[in-house]
């Protein structure tokens, strides 16, 4: 049995019960050298296989490999294995196996759950995930998805805002969103959630500083009736109060 | 301390460890009775406070003035409390009081995560929420993201698809998608996901029976790329393999 287990953002906390008891199960689990970090001490004395970033073919023919050798493995993946995670890649490459094993994906917490609980409740509304990562989906169509998202009035959450490799996607998706959205739109950035260190910013588009943004933030839009009040964004969902 | 607490789907199995953690922790717990059943048995005997269906801002008030009278109180939600669920609802709420109390929202595994676990890994590119529920949200808008969702190729996750007061609006909703999907496009349906009876349902939006579809299900619309195989619902992340 091969496992793909989503994490959840962080430490244990926000960890289901369900992964936590994959990974008790598994004889061998395999991961991103980060992720396996902060699992080691849940785990206890297990054979673990980490591999460096961009390795996830790899990563996941090796635990592939281990599974067809009759091992109970799980893959472990932050947030959720099935939002741009290894859950469907690990699928891809199974089925094309001639016996085919089994395979069980564990859900969990997505970055972008997490970040709005913790700046308040802004996906009260209809909204969407872009990942603003053009490794595998070419630009022209994250740039469809944006005009489309936008002009339909969608809390926007962004997967992958701003890199090292990719330094003007943010400002640039900005851009687009604000042919629809006003300036004055609230943005929430939700830095490291669920690690000691997890910050939570809120500001609006034409104020962002595109800088506090990198590969650990979700970028979440707000649409036109989101507000701020209290340290707290919040989008309504309608009700009258 | 105000606890919007995030359930997961189903029962024990997909709540996090910080979740049982703040239900053990509170003195009184609030929720709309069916979440209460689930949980009762994980919490021993505390003060519970359970109400009905679209009672939503009665139980929410409810649960504010317990807290203001010095209690710790959990308010309890299936899956997130901040999709579509009560976090905003209470916040809302908290900001119009002379002296605010202390919320925290504790995140948890919505529908379409769980369900897209179930189904396979349909969300491996960009995904949208819509919820068909028009109590709140006037159906024009929604019929505008279902066009600007469609026409951009996300994939799409339906919440609220259909009731006894709503059983047309899964069928207008995929007939304008249709306008720009095909009709053999891949639907997911996940249907009581985390409890026992959960099930799986893999078609196509030409050959969906909607009376499938009732308020316990979510239904995931894949793009154009996605597939079934091995039945597993598949969208590709990309990867060349």
């Amino acid at each position: 049995m091969l496992y793909v287990v989503g994490l959840g953002p962080g430490e244990k906390e926000k960890m289901s019960f369900e992964a936590l008891e994959c990974l008790k199960q598994a004889e061998i689990i395999v991961g991103y050298t980060t992720y396996i970090r902060l699992i080691k001490e849940l785990v206890g004395d297990k054979e673990i296989v980490s591999t460096g970033m961009k390795q996830e073919i790899d990563r996941c023919k090796k635990a592939i490999e281990l599974a067809q050798s009759g091992k109970e493995v799980a893959v472990v993946s932050s947030g959720d294995a099935g939002v741009y995670g290894m859950a469907g890649l690990i699928l891809e490459l199974v089925i094309k196996l001639e016996e085919p094993i089994e395979v069980k994906v564990i859900p969990g917490i997505t970055a972008s759950i997490a970040g709005a609980a913790l700046l308040g409740a802004p996906l009260m509304n209809d909204f969407c995930h872009i990942s603003l990562s053009d490794l595998m989906t070419p630009w022209e169509m994250i740039e469809k998805r944006l005009h489309a998202a936008a002009s339909a009035d969608f809390v926007i959450c962004l997967y992958n805002p701003r890199s090292k490799g990719r330094p003007k996607h943010l400002v640039k998706a900005l851009e687009i969103i604000q042919q629809y959205k006003s300036g004055d739109t609230i943005v929430g950035l939700a830095k490291d959630v669920g690690r000691k260190k997890e910050l939570g910013i809120l500001t609006t588009i034409q104020d962002l500083d595109e800088t506090l943004v990198d590969m650990t933030t979700v970028v979440l839009i707000g649409n036109k009736e989101t507000y701020v009040s209290n340290g707290q964004m919040i989008t309504p969902r309608g009700y009258q109060l």
